[in-house]
């Protein structure tokens, strides 16, 4: 039988046990006791070292339930057979991951196409509404809740939809998620693979990489004035045509009625055809009123809606929702509804209430009026310009485009901006095929102030000519 | 030319266009102003009209924006050729689908394994440090932030997991998600498909059906006192097999070390084989240390970790991670980093928070207590019920089995409870495969107190004889 040669520390019966426990393990792990090896009983152990029966039993009880020994009843406590134990505990995990540490800020000023303006956000409100939502007698909001989202959020989000919009719906075609990239892949459960999916070019292209990430065969169609060719959306093969009719991202296109006509046409006239209609920020619109979503029109339930939060409270609340049409909304109820809804229901309660009462249209129509008076500076200060030939997708979300005339490559003026301190960002980062295009700079206004445009203009004048 | 028979009503200018608009727009789809007809021009319609040029600038610019209508330089306004516009705005999206209205409470007691108790969260700290982080001075949480989580409460998740469950980890190896689904999800996309998955029979059902939908061979591979059968995983053919060591859901079975040192063997054998390791629940274990995780035994990188905050803290936060070996930490760069983060960033400060200033292992404290007292109270009323053959799981989690003796079949034993008002869950819920087993009947006891305990084992005494 194997005598323990332990010099126990210290008092407290915890402490003691687990020395205990670490020292026969380490021994076990060791070697230097063998497998099937006595160990003394827990009254011989207790003697042994001077401690109480029941701390011995403890530290046995461990090993016990680790499996490194086992009770034989009658007989005792031996040690089991455990292989490889050597390498236990001995090699690190080895090579070491570059931790992403995120974007520098590097430029005087930054014309993101991506970014929002946050100084304007109503803190304030949403701490209020936090703390009205995390009250004692709100705490079924940490139990599990409906894998589509809150009911009564859904039914928020589809009013808003429907007056706004024009989206035509009910809250049980609404399914909320954290992020588009999440419905996306939501989505391709639905869907199934083998969809052939249109895109234009340029497009948003993380969309674009997301659906070639979950499998599907992407192809780019190119695009008009109007919006998407469905000449060559009909001759690519694809089934599933994704589009921005409010707001092309980034050309700023708006679909007029005409093509989307056709586009619904298209898609009606094949079977298992869907549009997926990215309606991203047209919350944002500085002239007339908001243009009717694609979904309003498609009588044939053939659109698939898809909208977020992101630009018009923030990027980083992470919550979208999707509108499906009825056919995939009876896939999502076979393939879907076992996904547990990926937003927090607190999050869920404090959006609700900022829908309900009032903050959100409020907090738009500041931001309207905020993003429209920085868009008029911005555009007061290109059109002077004269290396700008054209500005493009003005009057509308957070961003222009500059068509420069040809004396300078895109590059070339990307590059002299970036010299100077500016960060302007090229078209041909949005474009997917090798279209030849005009020299085109993109422009984002959102987080910069109306002062910082009009020096960031400024050097931008300089530099280009 | 068409003329235009519209009588005004009001005087704001807003209100004023938009009845030009609606009227012009409803003469086009209803077809009374045919294709390529020439509008007014915007001097001769505000005559008209009695309205300003602006106010009709207006209307016709929102029915150019939206297509209805296109201008031809120096010739004037033309209406647009708009097919099957008769459609539009007609039908309704048809069907309804009927919308989930959550469980109902129909039991006087529900022993249901999957709650949580929540009356001891610690609402009004969680309450605190919301107020905290959604201060001004932290307003950057509002812009999108690392894909993978906040590095901040990773390395204090890592700083856990290391501590607490002996994970062997870097910060950089650690990935949040809005829940174990979500997490499964992104892990198909970094595994890629063609795996086969084992799972034991009973097991986490959702997991399973998880995998599934998500397009795996699902087996299942039986168990027996230790966990897993590594001879049975070895003829099924799988490639990744999915344990719970530290604690087998349903079953409560904690895999001893021989067991595991087997299976660590079997999947540093094959190329490309994994061990996902859920450690669901591991916090709670009333007698002795916490059983370590696998994953600190395993120096092949061959298991992946998953992990979350469900248990412990509540199933609606919707923060899980998981814990990559380096080879899919590597294949999560090149296809994964591109899904943006589903936590948001405000829960995820909160959680950080929460964690690092001691609150979380207090609460785990607190409850660790509180379900071990409700436990003991039930596990003294099993002990006496004549009908209990054997009490299985105990000492752990937050549920346990009663094997029943055989004069009453599972089904009967729950029917009888039902109709006595109190809700037990039989095995057979978490049977995937046809395999027989003795009848066995599942007790959680997390949302009871320990007077409604009680009370139910009363119930359950009497109406199992």
């Amino acid at each position: 039988m194997y005598e323990m040669m332990l010099r126990l520390e210290g008092k407290r019966e915890r402490n003691l046990y687990e020395q205990i426990y670490e020292y026969v393990k380490g021994e076990i792990q060791r070697g230097n006791i063998r497998c099937g090896e006595r160990l003394p009983s827990t009254r011989l152990l207790a003697q042994q070292l001077g401690v109480s029966r029941s701390t011995a039993q403890l530290a046995y009880e461990q090993l016990l339930s680790e499996g490194y020994i086992e009770a034989v009843p009658c007989k005792g406590y031996f040690v089991c057979q455990v292989e490889e134990l050597y390498d236990l505990g001995q090699r690190e995990s080895g090579g070491e991951v570059r931790e992403w540490k995120g974007e520098e800020k590097k430029w005087l000023y930054d014309f993101t196409p991506s970014g929002i303006d946050l100084e304007h956000f109503p803190y304030s409100v949403w701490r209020k509404l936090y703390r009205e939502v995390l009250q004692d007698d709100q705490r079924e909001l940490f139990h599990l809740g409906d894998a589509k989202g809150e009911i009564s959020l859904r039914e928020t989000i589809c009013q808003y939809l429907h007056q706004a919009r024009g989206v035509r719906l009910q809250a049980s075609q609404v399914i909320l998620g954290a992020g588009n990239d999440y419905l996306q892949m939501l989505l391709s459960r639905m869907l199934g693979t083998g969809y052939r999916i249109a895109m234009e070019s340029p497009t948003y292209r993380h969309a674009y990489d997301i659906f070639q990430r979950l499998g599907y065969e992407c192809r780019t169609v190119s695009m008009d004035r109007y919006g998407m060719s469905v000449e060559e959306l009909r001759l690519s093969g694809a089934d599933i045509a994704y589009v921005m009719p409010s707001h092309q991202y980034p050309m700023g296109v708006v679909m007029p009625i005409k093509r989307r006509q056709e586009l619904l046409q298209w898609a009606a006239k094949g079977e298992g055809r869907y549009i997926i209609e990215d309606d991203y920020d047209s919350e944002f619109r500085y002239g007339g009123k908001p243009i009717p979503s694609l979904q309003g029109s498609d009588s044939h339930q053939r659109v698939i809606y898809i909208g977020t939060f992101s630009k018009s409270i923030a990027p980083s609340i992470r919550i979208s929702y999707l509108v499906l049409p009825l056919p995939l909304l009876e896939r999502y109820e076979q393939v879907g509804r076992s996904f547990s809804c990926t937003v927090s229901r607190t999050d869920q309660r404090v959006l609700q209430y900022f829908m309900e009462r009032g903050y959100f249209e409020r907090h738009l129509n500041k931001m309207r009026a905020l993003y429209k008076s920085k868009h008029d500076v911005l555009l007061a200060e290109v059109k002077g310009m004269k290396s700008v030939r054209r500005i493009l997708g003005e009057r509308s979300g957070v961003h222009i485009l500059l068509q420069m005339n040809g004396e300078m490559s895109e590059e070339e003026r990307i590059l002299r901006a970036e010299q100077a301190g500016v960060k302007v960002y090229p078209l041909s980062e949005y474009c997917i095929d090798q279209r030849r295009y005009e020299p085109t700079v993109i422009l984002g206004y959102a987080t910069m102030t109306e002062e910082e445009i009009q020096k960031a203009a400024g050097i931008l004048r300089e530099v280009w000519g």
